[in-house]
């Protein structure tokens, strides 16, 4: 029987994200991050069939992650806006702790192998929130257009100036994480 | 007396772009670039001292690019929302007509050689975007907050919804692009 062991694909995961960050996806080797993560090339198969395998299931377990901490402290009575505020900060938090992976992230999305991804599991891990946006059209607080435009407004700015490469003109103090919400409010709300 | 061929430099950033979009920012040698662009290696070097002179000089001339873009039929008399609304359509045009060179600059900026650019250079090719944000918060159109805030919610939307490896529910329709506008417009007015 092969018992997947919960440490060593948490292992496996950090040691991908930092090897494709330090030399990129193609010289990026099975081998490679196996020793990175000091686990044989051989128990890396019990997990996954190849390095694309290995490099969507990073990308899936990152967004995974997100989703959960951007809920922390959810409650379906909170005020639509509050609900927001709430993520926003979440994930000012969560992504500064993790600015590697989102290195990561982001370059996968401009990748080929964003299109290995299936989607709807992602989209999955971030239900709670569409819910939540659905909920905010429905009752005329915000605008009535695609998820995808509203999330480039209300997640995009948040992503980029949580990661200081991009962004090392910004200090993230809560006023400042604060000023940046209310202009993602402004676009969204109606 | 070393002659810069410009035909020849246009080749040689458009085969950088192309061979770092396949193969990443590690695998790429300049004997590989060189060879894309169909010019010997030792051309290269009059140009560029080495491959990270290669890709930092990629990197300035597509936003030298973008910056010239952006201004197109810009007129200072024109209101401060218009100038946008300008700039914001002329950018949807020109991303999406160089998705490849957005995927490399993307890329890049996560990259650590973002930190070898001269950014001042960069921003020169804005300034007269800068100007008008400026003029803006001066008559109290735009909120006086960071022109890196301001970027953040006026400019990446447009670079991510026009890159359509990121948004493939998007369709660049006239009423999309200013229903977007739109949105950027309530985030950065007062």
């Amino acid at each position: 029987m092969r018992v997947k062991d919960e440490t060593k694909q948490q292992a496996l995961f950090e040691a991908t994200v930092k090897v494709v960050n330090e030399i990129g996806f193609a010289s990026s080797s099975v081998a490679k991050i196996a020793k990175e993560a000091g686990i044989s090339p051989a128990t890396i198969y019990i997990y996954h069939e190849n390095k694309e395998d290995l490099l969507v299931s990073t990308y899936i377990e990152i967004k995974k992650g997100m989703g959960r901490a951007l809920l922390q402290g959810f409650d379906t009575s909170m005020p639509i806006r509050d609900i927001f505020m709430m993520v926003w900060r979440n994930g000012f938090e969560h992504v500064s702790k993790h600015r590697a992976d989102f290195h990561f992230t982001e370059q996968f999305a401009n990748s080929p192998f964003i299109d290995l991804v299936d989607m709807e599991e992602v989209n999955k891990y971030f239900e709670t929130i569409y819910q939540v946006i659905q909920r905010g059209i429905d009752e005329k607080i915000i605008k009535d257009v695609s998820f995808e435009i509203l999330g480039v407004f209300m997640f995009y700015p948040m992503l980029i100036l949580s990661n200081k490469r991009h962004c090392s003109g910004f200090a993230l103090t809560d006023e400042n994480i604060e000023t940046a919400f209310n202009m993602a409010w402004d676009a969204i709300k109606l």
